[in-house]
């Protein structure tokens, strides 16, 4: 018998959404994806799609937990940035309610800041960071993607960060630069990949780096097949060189293809302990701990 | 009464050709502009393309001499590069000539190679090069831009030089990354261009230092007005970042907008000595040095 539905859990990113139904203790009982993005969407938009996403999950009258870009300003409704260090209990006392009178609630944001204003933000990942690491619990989680995100967690609580724009990053290089031109797809080459892993590494100085993926390919040493996998590991190498603490266990979270070429590169960059997360179960853990933890 | 003409210069880039109707000692008496560049162009199309555009000026049979991307491979005809270091006199006789029997000539590219082949590529930035620096002078040169190379002479040769992709760079996040969203054109605010530099000398890790520009968006320490300029200003520096020898003199190669906003940030560096040189004069002059060196 499967366990009773408590949470109805919703990860709203800028390009999409995933709603979850969860059980008591953070498993994901079902899981529906959409496109409507909070990026895309005026504040009375959100109400609406949730119910044509999952309406039939909300009829017994279940709480909605909603994180991600949805609580960013102009969008579902704002819920202000929690500092760092944040723990889970101040993150789950600063819920947002978008629609007065329903039990719906938005996770706020979390924001490094220091003397003179913010340093650096997130929406989302902090639920992912916040369902990995229990009471007590330290390390480092990696968020690979469009906007990757490298946190430090202490004892629980999410003690900083800083955001990579490797993903955005890529996609911009390989569409609109001299580079992209008849580049291929990611994902066919895996010694391009290293070799620019290697070399994202040891060059700091990326604008001069990424050139060499048209010098490498003209010298005849990268083929036109490889050349998006040598980016890929350059811009990736480049994210992992700003690193700092290559001995802290490091907790990768994301889908199977970006979280295993991080993986291949934090090896190369000498990580010598990388375990891996699935996102929507991190999420879904985050979510319900956040959910238990508000008063 | 001007000087009669010795040889009509081309400077053909890949976006657009430059002619140049050049007097004895490299003065240039005429100049015309056409966006027909050798990247959209057929090998067969280019010889049209200069009769179209200087035709009247080719009557009295002078000779033409080309520099650019008319010479890579693929366009005109394929102009091998020249490796460093590269002497005037090696450049000059390396001439190719792209229609047999014409009186038409084509400067190599340069490159630096190492034991395992190209390390990086430049097409017609050696020709302003060997016209700013004479025999036996030392320094170094800076060609803003796209591309821009950071190039270092010594004795009258180009001993080696390095490419950053800057201007493609700056172009492709403004139109391909969150950043550009709402982005307007550079060149508005000069403190906000200054933070961006002074932002982009300090941190090695770009693609973190670039979300800055979204947070100091966001924390209201940088006007959306301003973005562009922060954001080239970042870029900018991130380049100089790269450059080990601040005490030495530099020459800035370029049009007057985008060479003063490098000015600005060799200054904000520590360069002390840098002196500023027009695009078209360095050009003409280092093609008819070229001419008049060949044997």
């Amino acid at each position: 018998l499967p366990a009773p539905t408590v949470l109805i859990g919703v990860d709203w990113g800028t390009s999409n959404l995933r709603a979850l139904r969860i059980a008591d203790g953070g498993e994901v009982q079902a899981e529906r994806a959409d496109p409507r993005g909070a990026g895309g969407l005026d504040p009375a938009d959100f109400a609406a799609v949730l119910a044509d996403l999952a309406g039939d999950w909300l009829e017994e009258g279940p709480p909605v937990l909603v994180c991600g870009m949805a609580g960013a300003r102009g969008r579902w409704r704002e819920a202000p940035y929690c500092p760092c260090p944040a723990s889970l209990d101040e993150v789950a006392n600063a819920l947002v309610q978008p629609e007065p009178g329903r039990d719906i609630w938005i996770v706020p944001g979390v924001a490094v800041m220091d003397e003179t204003g913010l340093r650096d933000v997130m929406r989302g990942e902090e639920t992912q960071i916040l369902g990995l690491f229990g009471e007590g619990e330290s390390g480092l989680a990696v968020t690979p993607g469009t906007h990757s995100k490298w946190a430090t967690v202490e004892d629980g609580r999410l003690t900083g960060f800083r955001t990579f724009m490797t993903g955005d990053l890529f996609a911009a290089v390989r569409r609109d630069t001299i580079l992209g031109q008849d580049m291929g797809e990611p994902g066919v080459d895996g010694a391009a990949f290293r070799r620019g892993v290697v070399r994202g590494l040891a060059d700091r100085a990326l604008t001069a780096a990424l050139f060499s993926v048209r010098v490498e390919t003209l010298g005849g040493r990268l083929e036109p097949r490889g050349a998006a996998d040598y980016l890929s590991g350059l811009l990736i190498g480049a994210e992992i060189a700003a690193q700092p603490h290559r001995d802290r266990p490091v907790v990768l979270v994301g889908a199977e293809a970006l979280a295993g070429r991080y993986a291949t590169a934090l090896d190369l960059a000498g990580f010598a302990r990388v375990e891996r997360a699935d996102a929507s179960v991190a999420v879904a853990r985050g979510l319900w701990r956040i959910w238990r933890a508000r008063r």
